[in-house]
């Protein structure tokens, strides 16, 4: 957090709250405190900048994920956007808008954001603490870049790969609306995902065409690729990787997963991507020439044309 | 904003409001749209980065802005921060929160970011747009500096000096909550701050030693430079600048100026700088070394000690 007088909570022990932050990050947010953070972009780099708004009852709901959670999760997200152009973390700083009734997870917010900051390479960049009547993360993340993935780039020929396994956050979301608990392994999927910023580079390195983060859906995602490629995308959704009980759709549609989907060479070495990072890589489908009047993306289960999964909003009557 | 895919507005039209606001930035924001913005930091420079969030009730009130006039000033407040480095502003990335109720003035808050943005030498870099039930906008600026200007680095001998005229965003929120209107050019200095960004480097050229923007009131960032040079400060309050009816505690009290308030030679060349920017240098104090058990800073009126005024904050119980 940059400079007290940035602070206007309006209540006692806003410096206090911001002085526990920085003590609690520690090396993390070392130079923080000015009125600017201060990076150094490598020589011949670009830097990239991406921001997330995480909004309670709009992307979270609080008695899902624990405060930790809600920082780490909201800090990842943008992030990812970062990995989504196979850039190089440097760093987040937040807009923290902080309700009265939230005051006492301050921390624990801050230690998830600190958490989702390490775990990626990042550093705590700066921010600014507001109090508000809804908890909203307003998340900018930077990072620098040199060879980057872009969205545009597929060509027909190309395979169409996808990092991890899916529907894991539609999963978690379906069973607390329901009521229910989801079980770890899915709960983990929403509460801590991962921003596949190694794995980004790695594809790049290994001939990736195009590429982003699944935010929205692999179906989704796959048009954004094919427009901007202007290719036409076939996706066989029985090869989807997914987590049980996931059908095929479920795993076609569920978004804020933070997995990578791009189009490469067909011969693409899953086997050693696997083997480096712990997770699969996925072909999951073709690229071709676009069709004249044909959907620019088409799903086919067991090599049957099917209808394409359209992306899910997980919130959509918050 | 960056890719549709990143508003989750959950209600219809969100990606015409986008594209609406591109078309209306224009030039402003080309290169918007993929996964992050990209962005060149010329050799040698610094990426300097600030975040400011804006919360409706807290920082500013519907009834007395325009929706311009609110994305104008919150996108501002952080490029001033840049100013306070004498950074070179690069562009600006705003986390939207868009309650319903604000819907209908989308297109005006994004044309009043655009105008600060325009006005400061600044590009539209990218967002994210969300429902909520309170407007917010967090918006994070970026710039390039080669010669920062720091809060550090004030000299026993110095002079203390300030740009502009103080007092005019203290006499409009007072003149609101007293259920008047402000004057026209009290009520201008609240909605239209403008940073001093030329200024800025101007003064770091001319031998600045220290200096930063007046948010939180001269008194107080006085202190802030003492502190961080370890020096003393010695303000003349009947030397500021101020708008009438501002008394001398209120321009030394009024926040969110954006201002500059800089220790530098008692020699600098006002008329010079007032002829190239057209605002007041006006010099209000001397550096002075510290003096152990007395206050960081000293406030005079006539050159008697007075009781030094503290900050100020515009919304104490919104």
């Amino acid at each position: 957090m940059h400079g007290p007088r940035h602070i206007p909570l309006g209540y006692g022990g806003e410096f206090d709250a911001i002085s526990a932050a920085l003590h609690r990050w520690g090396p993390l947010a070392a130079g923080v405190g000015d009125d600017c953070a201060v990076v150094e972009v490598p020589p011949g780099a670009r830097l990239v900048l991406s921001v997330d708004n995480a909004v309670e009852n709009v992307h979270f709901r609080r008695p899902w994920l624990t405060p930790e959670e809600i920082g780490y999760r909201s800090t990842m997200a943008a992030i990812s956007d970062l990995a989504a152009m196979a850039a190089q973390p440097i760093g987040v700083a937040v807009a923290l808008t902080l309700p009265e009734r939230w005051r006492g997870d301050f921390l624990q917010l801050c230690d998830g954001i600190g958490d989702a900051a390490r775990a990626s390479g990042s550093r705590i960049l700066g921010g600014d603490l507001s109090r508000g009547s809804e908890l909203a993360l307003g998340v900018t993340a930077i990072g620098h870049v040199t060879s980057p993935m872009s969205r545009r780039g597929a060509r027909p020929g190309d395979a169409v790969w996808v990092t991890g396994r899916l529907g894991g956050p539609l999963l978690a979301v379906r069973a607390w609306e329901r009521g229910g608990t989801p079980a770890d392994d899915i709960r983990t999927r929403f509460a801590r995902p991962v921003a596949r910023v190694e794995e980004a580079r790695w594809l790049v390195a290994h001939g990736a065409t195009a590429g982003m983060d699944v935010s929205d859906g692999v179906a989704s995602e796959a048009g954004h690729l094919a427009a901007a490629g202007s290719v036409r995308i076939v996706l066989d959704l029985d090869r989807l990787p997914a987590w049980a009980p996931a059908t095929f759709d479920d795993a076609a549609r569920s978004g804020e997963e933070y997995e990578l989907l791009v189009t490469a060479p067909a011969d693409l070495d899953a086997a050693a991507f696997a083997s480096r990072f712990g997770i699969a890589l996925t072909r999951i489908g073709v690229v071709e020439a676009p069709v004249p009047g044909a959907a620019p993306v088409e799903a086919r289960i067991a090599g049957v044309r099917t209808d394409t999964p359209r992306g899910h909003d997980h919130f959509p009557r918050a």
